[in-house]
């Protein structure tokens, strides 16, 4: 038994103990100290960096630590053995995270592409962009002996007689500010308010010379990945986007997990601070310095998540969403605001949520079901959004029926041995030559960059390369023997696609049976639900007219690939669309429209839930989808051919 | 030149600079060092007290400060001179705050008397004695897999079935308990709400099982002193009473200063701090500890102060009000929330302000008028309150018109050489023999407590008193000689009431002519007010049918005495009443009874505001008025009887 000390920036320690050859990593994580870890320790990220400062480890050398790091004593976690006792420095995990943050480039059209596109689409429908929040000029006569009335009375006044309205209501913020601004402009002064039918909610008072511009922030938290704009409430011009890792991931990849730890005593309060203080805010400052934007200056911010995510935001018990009969505190709520959740905005500023409509259907589908516009077409389509998890829709105009599936977090590179989140050094898109074996594939970053990993895209096209090529049978196990296939000691079969002198990493990216096996399983978790859905409503896979294909695989995804390994139904490939991140692009549409906001919730309410897990024969559809491309053949047709053709 | 090092608690320190001789309290005054002094350095009080470390101080013995105290280096600082360097050692002023505070035991009837009789005076206008603050019950269906609506959409059905309304708002606080408090109980609970004609508002959810009282806070926050009730707001029932002086006093005695005092940089957060933190939040918490009461379940504050305090008691820039054009920020506001000024009740409740007319007519006095009851009689009254500033209210119930004067400090004991609060050790009233020039005196406390000072009931029983007697002349002059009349070098004269031996005081207790000279101008401000207001409306004294006399001055108030000094007009003594602090009684009628809150809101508007400084008869009244009892003897014609009945 040696003594594992873990030291922190801050000066304070914890201290543990571990038994010759631990992984230093899970030590850590015995421990409860929190090390960056995104992908969950498979040497592919190079994230999780302690310093050794007495004792020894037994590590293993990699690309992510230079010759020089190494000497100071820099190791990655995932790849020290305990061989001794010893004391590490953990760097401060947020200041990771910052680190990782990306604030995208708007001067590249493609990043806002998706939200203009979105935006027309919307307001085809004759859905109005306008959210009334509006920056309006108020002119007050300047008080005097005969003319007393008390600051916050004049403004009301003011404000009144240039909106006809009855009610004016000025917070404590406003009112501290008044008598200052008030004077300091000679009664000439610029409000930012939101008028709704009722009365008027003033936000800010300016004086008149300034200019101002309403922020708002739409933002999508993503069990794994947050995304975010920050916008010009009034234009819906998008100001800066950016994204980073949700800081709840050490305390569980998958939502039950973080559940759990939610419930153990001041769990609720860390795992809210994880979400806002180190992932949302520093989000926030980022794109607001990029911007050279006011943080003060956001007003408002719609945030759409899954329903667990949007409890743990909210620093509200989700256990119940756990257990049967599986209740949320809210599909719905008005109650949040900026100061409550110490989000880093002006602190009136009304968050809202894209509704929930059951425990495993959140406001990430509802706000993409806006964007998928399956609402309002005639025809069938059919909406998944792919996250850890799956997600679909399927209506037209008249109804809407919704489900979950719990495909786990293959599509995001999780459960996959090299698998990685679409960020640089990701594999994502790949394909293999029938007769060399020999893979030709696209890495993810600037050109030149190594491969480390497989981000889920990736994944879609090796498996079904090696299938289409007769590399795997539908089984996923290997038939065919060459320089890149191995077979372990157990005789598991895997494939290279870059061995470790050609990846960035400091072993071969490579695909086993095991995370075929897995990636089977989500898929064949994504393929039966869509049966089991459509066959509850007497329809057939051919009676889709559209499919809108959602979430952070990658806009890589090669859908005839998908449709290979059996994940989609083998239809035309022009019914197939990806539509991005339809979560952030349901956000900003919510916070940019108040009709699309009313809209998302008219949605939800309309939209009917199917629990799965109640369907008799969803696990007979998911035994028969655990094939590549199916037990029955014949509902891919396309395949076969393309198997044949090669 | 001496170094003077003021150490605290807390381990910092702050230096300066003296010359031999110099007084260490307004050393420490200089030095932006807080001490406590609420008598401001006139040895009565005793409460500045420091602990000498090193160096020396030419310190007076005083009974305060006991032979081993004296010993262990306690000082008082008043009476301290620099005659060396030194180090003193300075008591933290919050627990002095503290130990100040009084809560009242309510085992004595006479302490709730006076809100029981404005309570039943209330009632019989009509005026319904309901908040709307509400408990009830609400038993739920318990959700199952075939009804798994969220909680707060369950418990908001349920609360509109009951309550038969449309809207019911469920805060982030309450939505934060619900699924604790929903499973624990079974869903039936006991919800505290507040309903409106269009909503209700959900303020906390406990178990069925549970007690709950729904508790209220009616304050009084004077420029000198602050008092508060804890209620039950269902019953009416006072819970718990308590005072301490205001924080704020360090920052001056008057509006004045203190305002000027809050412009410099952190000066409102300062004094904000000073009056909540200081003060109510202690005064609370004494309550709530006294009467066994959680303060989360305080779920409504009523606070009735004059403009100034109401704007610093805000954190709201008070400026505007001490110069032309003289405008406060408001007159009435919705916008103030326990978590916003950091008031240590539950976070949501609303503070309600009784609503101020004016810069110098505050919520004070509209929460007084509506005790007065000058608005319900046909007959025509004067509501006369005594604070730091005093104010009148003249009318019926068709009319009211209001005024404020500056009487100063006086009535509460200020700008007198022994003056003090009618705490214990005040004389609060005195009776001298004609003949021998002897007093005989009531001192406030326990039986057999010693004379320290004077409070301003006793100062004007000893003016009226000396004057009956013939010891002093119109002009407040000294025309007797005697044991206890003194004249100084330059020929000022004094009575003694208490010698030194006789008195709980290092010095003797007296009054002097510059005393009786600054009394007099406050009695004659008050005094011309009434005149000048009464003239205005064409009125004279003898129209009045009753005044109602409020404040701190104590209910030892001797009427007579008062019309004596020619502070009030001489009318039949029967037509006098003291109701006390009527202002805190009010703050308790608007908490108790919306109907009563809103009669307020309707008192003050309907209120005609008069502004003294610009009324030119004003200051001719005001000369007039500043002679005992007048230059005018023809207007105080009890006065001259009962001296030649003496």
């Amino acid at each position: 038994m040696f003594k594992v000390t873990f030291a922190f920036e801050d000066g304070s320690a914890v201290e543990a103990f571990a038994n010759q050859g631990d992984n230093l990593l899970e030590v850590a994580r015995g421990a409860n100290v929190a090390i960056d870890a995104p992908c969950s320790g498979n040497a592919s990220c190079g994230k999780c960096r302690v310093q050794l400062k007495r004792g020894e480890l037994d590590s293993k050398k990699t690309l992510h630590i230079s010759q020089e790091e190494f000497q100071q004593g820099w190791r990655l976690a995932c790849v020290s053995k305990i061989s001794a006792d010893v004391e590490v420095m953990v760097p401060d995990i947020s200041s990771a995270y910052k680190s990782r943050m990306k604030v995208a480039d708007l001067s590249s059209k493609e990043e806002i592409a998706i939200f203009e596109k979105a935006k027309k689409e919307v307001a085809l429908t004759g859905i109005e962009l306008r959210n009334s929040l509006d920056v309006v000029e108020v002119v007050m006569e300047e008080p005097t002996l005969d003319d007393t009335m008390p600051d916050n009375e004049r403004l009301s006044r003011a404000l009144k007689k240039y909106m006809n309205l009855k009610k004016v209501r000025i917070p404590y913020t406003v009112l501290r500010k008044l008598p200052d601004v008030l004077r300091d402009n000679h009664f000439k002064v610029k409000c930012v308010i939101r008028t709704t039918p009722d009365d008027m909610f003033v936000y800010d008072v300016f004086g008149m010379e300034e200019e101002v511009i309403v922020g708002g922030v739409a933002i999508d938290i993503g069990t794994t990945t947050v995304s975010a704009v920050l916008m010009n409430m009034e234009t819906g011009e998008i100001l800066a986007k950016g994204s980073a890792g949700n800081g709840q991931i050490r305390y569980g990849a998958d939502v039950i997990n973080r559940i759990i730890e939610s419930r153990k005593p001041g769990g609720w309060k860390k795992l809210q601070d994880a979400v806002i203080k180190e992932t949302i805010n520093p989000i926030i400052h980022e794109m607001c310095k990029n911007a050279g934007f006011p943080k003060n200056q956001i007003y408002r911010m719609c945030v759409a998540a899954n329903t667990t995510m949007n409890h743990l935001f909210a620093g509200i018990n989700a256990d119940p969403l756990r257990m049967e009969p599986y209740i949320p505190a809210f599909f719905k709520t008005n109650a949040l605001f900026a100061s409550d959740l110490e989000i880093d905005i002006n602190r009136d500023a009304h968050i809202i949520v894209a509704p929930n409509i059951g425990s495993y259907v959140g406001g990430d589908i509802t706000a993409g079901t806006l964007v998928s516009m399956v609402w309002n077409r005639p025809e069938f389509s059919l909406f998944i959004d792919l996250g850890t998890n799956g997600e679909l829709v399927f209506g037209n105009s008249d109804f809407m029926m919704s489900c979950a599936c719990s495909a786990g977090p293959a599509f995001e590179g999780g459960d996959i041995s090299c698998g990685m989140r679409a960020t640089d050094g990701a594999i994502e898109a790949c394909t293999i030559d029938k007769e060399t074996m020999e893979p030709s594939y696209v890495v993810v970053g600037e050109p030149g960059t190594k491969p480390i990993g497989l981000c889920g895209s990736g994944i879609i096209d090796v498996i079904s390369e090696l299938f289409v090529c007769g590399i795997i049978n539908p089984k996923g196990k290997f038939v065919r023997e060459g320089k890149r296939i191995r077979h372990d000691q157990y005789g598991m079969g895997s494939y290279v696609i870059a061995f470790e002198e050609e990846a960035g990493s400091v072993k071969d990216v490579e695909i086993t049976e095991v995370d075929i096996d897995n990636f089977i399983r989500a898929k064949g978790a994504i393929f039966s639900a869509i049966r089991t859905m459509l066959t509850s409503l007497d329809f057939d896979v051919s009676m889709i007219d559209d499919v809108y294909v959602a979430g952070g695989i990658g806009s890589g995804i090669n859908m005839k690939n998908a449709v290979n390994i059996g994940m989609f139904p083998d239809i035309p490939m022009e019914k197939f669309h990806y539509i991005g991140n339809s979560s952030l692009t349901g956000a900003y549409l919510m916070l940019l429209s108040t009709a699309a906001e009313k809209k998302t919730y008219d949605l939800a309410s309309n939209m009917t839930y199917m629990e799965l897990s109640t369907v008799p024969t969803y696990m007979d559809e998911f035994v028969g989808a655990c094939f590549i491309p199916h037990t029955d053949t014949t509902m891919f047709p396309s395949v076969t051919e393309e198997m044949q053709n090669r």
